[in-house]
């Protein structure tokens, strides 16, 4: 199990990357296996309903049998150890938005059932649990957001906060039996973005045994997307002083190869009539430019060559790059108690 | 693993029901402990759409955590019999219809991992896939009807003709490369109605592995809601003779604390605006009268005690009594091969 890196040493951990959206193809299977890349917790929903969520995880089922050789589907965290022992990609399916169990607090377990592991409480906007980083107003939790924390934590569906709104985040947090995510954002003090997060829920999410995975989205980062490795190190360490090495890992936000109508689409869902250029402008609607050093999924291993470089240990860099996800999914995926459902 | 008969013969076999409808309720799944049923295919459709499906599936995930002491959701096969071994009994989702897959083929794999295992092809009327039997025109299985099928192979979902008509089930069952079933329904030649099936149907079914599942539903009877159990044990006997004991088994079509208006709309659906008295008519509109031998479905039990009466040997009338169900779905439920999903 183990794999031999650069400069001879060994590394026995995990390489896990805590999210991406890419417009799916073989050769990107392909390059997720030439950064070995032994697990990936993909979006399945923006600002999609209950029916349009199963058609995205239809197409996943396809992929599933097309590419078998390449990907395999994650039931639990054992999964991830059985997708690395045959030399594949484990793929956990994720929600960046509640949209799909629409009003229904039953919907939750039969998410989870589809293999639906972890689910965003909002997305930019205000949602029916709680409120979204975008809007101007921050009102919480909801009535409803309680029923269905309550519910994901029975079941062992992931609480996760990137692009929720400071109040809402922390409520979550201290209302959430079990730890929460934020699976891909960075610290404030690296970039002061409201997308962002404060030192305030960065020390709740480690006080909480939550993790949170550093963003390679340039908009994310300290100097957009002409950030160093150099640089996104430094955050790294910085951070590391706030939560602790364990509570920290990677969740790049990589949109390899999507055209510019997806991330119209990712803005504006079906809600906005007036665009909505969310952290882009009417002068600049496009993509960023990738950063030098991550241009696509096959280029992971570089962010493990980075930490080493800014002196991590070898044991801090398994742990960054996979081993701190692997962990925290061994306990948050199993459901509560022995259920039947 | 054996339980005491009220002759003091030792009765071995499994006890399954091959279709109830029941309005649901802690009652109900007492009443099936009474009765030692090992399993039950349970229809959780008639016109429902996904979303439709998913809320009941969602309500199922209820009553299994609330009656967790009585009932066990299958998976597989083996469910039957830790459902047995724990005194319970095993819920085998199925749908009498397949409008819950709408119009994507996709969605046969999301529904079986969602543990549906059994799907008719059509209830009544035409459907995407086939012709129900209370068509006038029956026009064979359809191009997505074969598409569907296929899907249904490989994943292990059962074929259900029950309400299917004639050559639409026929072409099933020689299309379809897996033994199909018709989970509820009688020889016409016990009552000659559409609802019914041939004997041509009864041969082709039993040459290909299939089962056939005896209603009590008093419309598929030869008296209604006089049939004594004499007759429908000596309808068992005639139908042995043409399909052989093994292809034959118990699907009661109990509805039982159904109101009228649940009996209404499994006529009606959406689809209707002048009323469809189906098997009934406008004189009689409700349900038939309960056959004094089947009251409901602590009731079930008697069927052996006919059974035995007309002289099956005590194997055969494991066989009936639910051993030909779990056989069968050993083999139906698993995936035509080793499958990701």
């Amino acid at each position: 199990m183990c794999r031999l890196v650069k400069d001879g040493a060994v590394a026995s951990g995990f390489r896990i990357d805590g999210l991406q959206y890419c417009n799916w193809s073989r050769r990107i299977f392909e390059q997720m296996r030439e950064a070995e890349l032994d697990a990936v917790h993909v979006t399945a929903t923006y600002w999609e309903n209950t029916r349009e969520l199963l058609a995205n995880i239809g197409t996943w089922h396809r992929y599933f049998v097309e590419h078998a050789d390449l990907i395999v589907p994650v039931r639990s965290a054992a999964d991830i150890d059985y997708a690395r022992a045959t030399k594949r990609t484990g793929i956990v399916l994720g929600l960046q938005n509640c949209s799909p169990i629409e009003d229904s607090v039953d919907l939750v377990s039969v998410l989870k059932e589809l293999n639906v592991h972890i689910m965003q409480l909002s997305y930019n906007n205000q949602s029916l649990l709680c409120t979204g980083y975008a809007e101007q107003q921050d009102s919480g939790l909801t009535k409803f957001g309680r029923e269905v924390i309550r519910e994901m934590n029975r079941v062992g569906m992931v609480v996760d906060t990137s692009h929720t709104a400071e109040r809402s985040t922390l409520e979550a947090i201290e209302f959430s039996s079990r730890p929460t995510v934020v699976s891909h954002a960075n610290p404030q003090t690296a970039r002061q973005t409201a997308r962002n997060k404060s030192d305030r829920v960065m020390r709740a999410l480690a006080e909480s045994g939550g993790l949170m995975g550093f963003s390679c989205y340039p908009f994310h980062l300290p100097n957009g997307s002409e950030t160093t490795l150099e640089q996104f190190t430094e955050m790294v360490a910085e951070a590391v002083e706030i939560m602790g090495v364990q509570h920290l890992a990677i969740g790049t936000d990589l949109c390899q190869d999507q055209p510019v109508e997806v991330l119209t689409w990712m803005r504006n869902g079906n809600w906005a009539r007036v665009m909505d250029y969310g952290e882009g402008s009417e002068e600049k609607p496009d993509w960023p430019a990738s950063l030098s050093w991550l241009r696509g999924v096959s280029d992971f291993p570089k962010i493990e060559q980075g930490l080493r470089d800014r002196g991590f240990t070898p044991s801090e860099v398994d742990a960054l790059m996979g081993g701190n996800w692997r962990s925290f999914l061994e306990h948050a995926l199993a459901p509560e108690k022995r259920s039947e459902v």
